[in-house]
């Protein structure tokens, strides 16, 4: 879980970055990063080096974008650079593979405090550390934009097995899910009932106060830890088929569903003991978890829980025999243009 | 070079991207683009696989930011796709490498037409084609964002060989470039002399007629060719030291010099025959053509051009053994917070 991801407040001697210019904010910045122990050459030329032990590398890529993606009247800056880690390293863990670096390109107003950029690297670093370790941060790019933008590339070593797709499914295998389901929608939804002021705007005063009463599911929005390490877990244990739960339960496994050309049938009954329960854990976003599917016959490892199993069909996604509608998430279709 | 780079029109039935939303809009993306030789996987997963033959990748990151870094009034979508293209091979190939594959994530307006994506999809296959037979795009992301941001991340094989470092040269070295010099510094200030309106603003008329008048300046600055094998060329023929230069010669010289503990001595008379011409080939940014040392007894290979030597010295740039001040380009302090 986040280290003290306290909101980062100005120093009294807190330039902004356009004044410090580019230079002067990388080095701010590049003392906090680590980069790992697959940098073979880390920032400071053209270009970075990573080790690639088995001759390839599993890669992904993902922009944060204030407004559709966050807001800085609830996300402080640790918690910024937590979430891109945090998002990107289970995309590469999905495919079964260990994470060995990232590399970050930030574009932030030139109005913006330099501190803004030291939160972001401080939380970059601590996820790493907290559900990576020894992988790191090899490169980056720094740019102007009135639109704070964090671009994240991630990549993983698959030590020799072979990738884990999501078209892999098989009738009569398993689905097993291992992290949160429904946290992190649940502390969106808080935020926009709780820490909205009376024009919707995004209120830090309101979130704050919310943050006191509601810590658990405000870190799994705004600072998720899903568990990374079990990625190589499903791959090592024979998963025939993974994803990064992202947009929602349903919406994600219809993904398998129509890769693999099977049906996911969920137990309502492991999904929760009330229907709200079952709901919120099928339709939230962002959590984070695995899906994956696992032979009939092999040990299910921990973290993952049993929560269905997969059926003959045609893309189906299924709740106790009955289809249900993949919901979910898409940012241009959930933006208002708010940025908070 | 750039192959057409006509201004996309809006279609009659050019929906926007925010009314299509992110499926549809990356199902026309897609098909646009190839993922290249070195693809194990593609797109359609949580992450790509790429080969890297000798178990090491190279890899580089870049934003591009409508703003700061373009003008839709200047730049058709293409060859926004082809700089972001051009400028990231030119990182990978300045350490020796082969580049072999992109990631590039677009963060684009709701109300931008969804032909916007299609051009600069089009830019970079057409650029990767062009520059670094091969490689392509193996994947990517799309956001919302009310401004357009083009992140652009590269990789590249070094087949074996070392990394050609900024921090390789050595006295005696002599001084070699190959690329152009000037020519996109040239086509910038020409676009703000003749292609800005009596407000300042950048202006898509005037630049169109522009191009007409100054094709190829117009296309060093918003389309380059660098000649991105001359990297590998370089790598192959023992240069000591290489970097793309991206800021202006004389600041990236410097970057050089003080990384290796020596001093670039440029000859005025190899880098042109009036003091102007020298001046922009120092001064001028944006070029991504190749600065690079090779021994004294090497033969410096086609394309590159002998244009000083490496002398004793801690980190000053000369010409003609004089000093001369580093100039180049930040990008905070030279952006006025104009789109256009």
């Amino acid at each position: 879980m986040p280290d003290s991801p306290t909101r980062s407040e100005p120093r009294d001697d807190d330039a902004t970055i356009g004044a410090i210019g580019e230079i002067a904010a990388l080095r701010r910045i590049l003392p906090r990063l680590e980069s790992g122990a697959s940098a073979l050459l880390g920032p400071g030329d053209d270009a970075a080096l990573v080790a690639a032990s088995d001759g390839r590398f599993v890669v992904t890529t993902d922009l944060l974008v204030h407004g559709p993606d966050f807001r800085l009247a609830w996300s402080t800056p640790f918690e910024l650079g937590w979430k891109a880690a945090a998002t990107n390293l289970t995309d590469v863990a999905a495919m079964g593979a260990r994470p060995t670096a990232l590399v970050v390109a930030i574009a932030a107003p030139p109005s913006a405090p330099a501190s803004l950029l030291e939160g972001i690297a401080d939380g970059l670093r601590e996820a790493l550390r907290a559900l990576a370790p020894g992988a790191g941060v090899v490169g980056g790019d720094l740019s102007a934009s009135d639109v704070l933008t964090i671009a994240v590339t991630a990549f993983g070593d698959l030590e020799g097995r072979a990738p884990v797709r999501r078209s892999g499914a098989r009738i009569g295998d398993v689905i097993a899910h291992a992290g949160a389901r429904g946290d992190a929608a649940r502390g969106l939804a808080l935020l926009f009932a709780e820490a909205t002021d009376a024009a919707g705007e995004p209120s830090a005063t309101l979130a704050a106060e919310l943050r006191a009463r509601h810590p658990d599911l405000l870190r799994a929005q705004l600072a998720p830890s899903p568990p990374v390490a079990a990625g190589v877990v499903a791959a090592l244990a024979g998963a025939t088929s993974m994803l990064d739960v992202s947009d929602g339960l349903a919406r994600d496994a219809r993904r398998v569903a129509e890769s693999s050309g099977v049906a996911l049938d969920f137990s309502s009954s492991a999904l929760g003991s009330d229907p709200e329960t079952v709901r919120v854990a099928l339709a939230g976003g962002e959590d984070h978890g695995f899906l994956a599917t696992f032979p009939d016959d092999a040990a299910v490892p921990d973290p993952f829980e049993v929560i269905g199993r997969v059926v003959a069909g045609d893309g189906e996604v299924l709740l106790d025999g009955l289809d249900v509608g993949a919901d979910g998430w898409d940012p241009y279709a959930g933006w208002d243009g708010r940025s908070g």
